[in-house]
């Protein structure tokens, strides 16, 4: 990963890393980034899932209608919000999160590549889900576009803990609202007829 | 709030509101969005915090630098990730979603107006906390950027409940493992020394 002009963090320079395990903690911390594309000129910005390994982000089709234009830069936006930073001031108030920012250009995968990134991308959303479904046929597997983007230009900026405007002479209630995430209890669709398997007990008991 | 082309669903069309309260209620369940703006021709996505009224999302200067470019459109999303679809077919798995897409041209806004959409935007956020916390200053003001973008141009998605592909013959485990957010107890700073006042303790029961 290495910092290019536009990732090299310019405002909050304090927060920015730039090293490979911050980057892949916050890609293993979700599965739902924010996708932009240019379309006609105008940003567009879609959410979709995502899957990784150690070289590269992977998106599926659902969203390959038109925002997935090939041969032009993309930028992939994964963030996970904290808590709200409830400062002194109303100038400092702000938010704790976690947030993962890579450029690069999707390349379109096709044939043993392409099958292995959607098993890479069905693991990393639901572990084990890739046995235990049918896996995607030929007529399946032609409907859906994978595209990988590398991760060789990314940065992830961080904000953690108190509102640090403790020298503010107004005296109110200041810290840190944590939020988080959890998974609920799974709910079986009305034709399941089996018990919970174990690798979906094991993603809800997973920190999230 | 009307559906131009880009914002006519194409392939989701089940999925698709256009009616206002959809598009409020996805902007009442969250804070932070993801920005998306073009800049050398690249899009960027940012995450930031937003307020909304009833005609305008607003958005401020943290991002200012350079994302905020003028006179070019933006595109604003926030979305929810409610759960995760666990179908028979690896194919059919997805997510419980809702999300809200917004086109305009940010508008920045000067005076009376700045500081009612600050206000606004600092109460949607946390709410209270424009009475507690001291108030921007004059320094403070000119160092924030505050933004305004049209909810003329919006479209709302939502997909929820079972995945629907219970034809499949594959007899797998299927159905849904929600996802919640959750406030935790609030965390004073070393500094503080009142208790936690009423408005920091609403925010945390509510539901999010």
């Amino acid at each position: 990963m290495s910092a290019t002009d536009r990732t090299r963090h310019r405002r909050l320079r304090e927060q920015g890393r730039t090293d490979r395990e911050a980057l892949f903690e916050v890609l293993r911390a979700g599965f739902v980034c924010h996708l932009g594309v240019v379309v006609d000129g105008d940003p567009m910005v879609v959410p979709t899932v995502y899957g990784f390994d150690s070289g590269h982000v992977y998106l599926h089709g659902s969203v390959a209608g038109r925002s997935l234009t090939r041969d032009a830069t993309a930028c992939v936006t994964v963030t996970h919000v904290d808590g709200l930073v409830l400062a002194r001031s109303v100038f400092e108030h702000g938010v704790n999160y976690r947030s993962a920012m890579i450029y690069g250009v999707p390349r379109a995968l096709e044939g043993d590549e392409k099958l292995a990134a959607l098993r890479v991308l069905t693991e990393h959303i639901a572990p084990g889900r890739w046995e235990h479904a049918r896996p995607p046929n030929r007529k399946e597997l032609a409907a859906t576009t994978v595209l990988a983007i590398s991760l060789d230009e990314a940065s992830v900026k961080i904000r953690r803990g108190d509102p640090g405007d403790q020298a503010d002479p107004h005296d109110v209630w200041a810290g840190v609202l944590p939020l988080t995430r959890a998974w609920g209890p799974p709910v079986a669709d009305p034709y399941t007829t089996r018990p919970v398997p174990e690798h979906v007990l094991r993603r809800t008991g997973e920190p999230f």
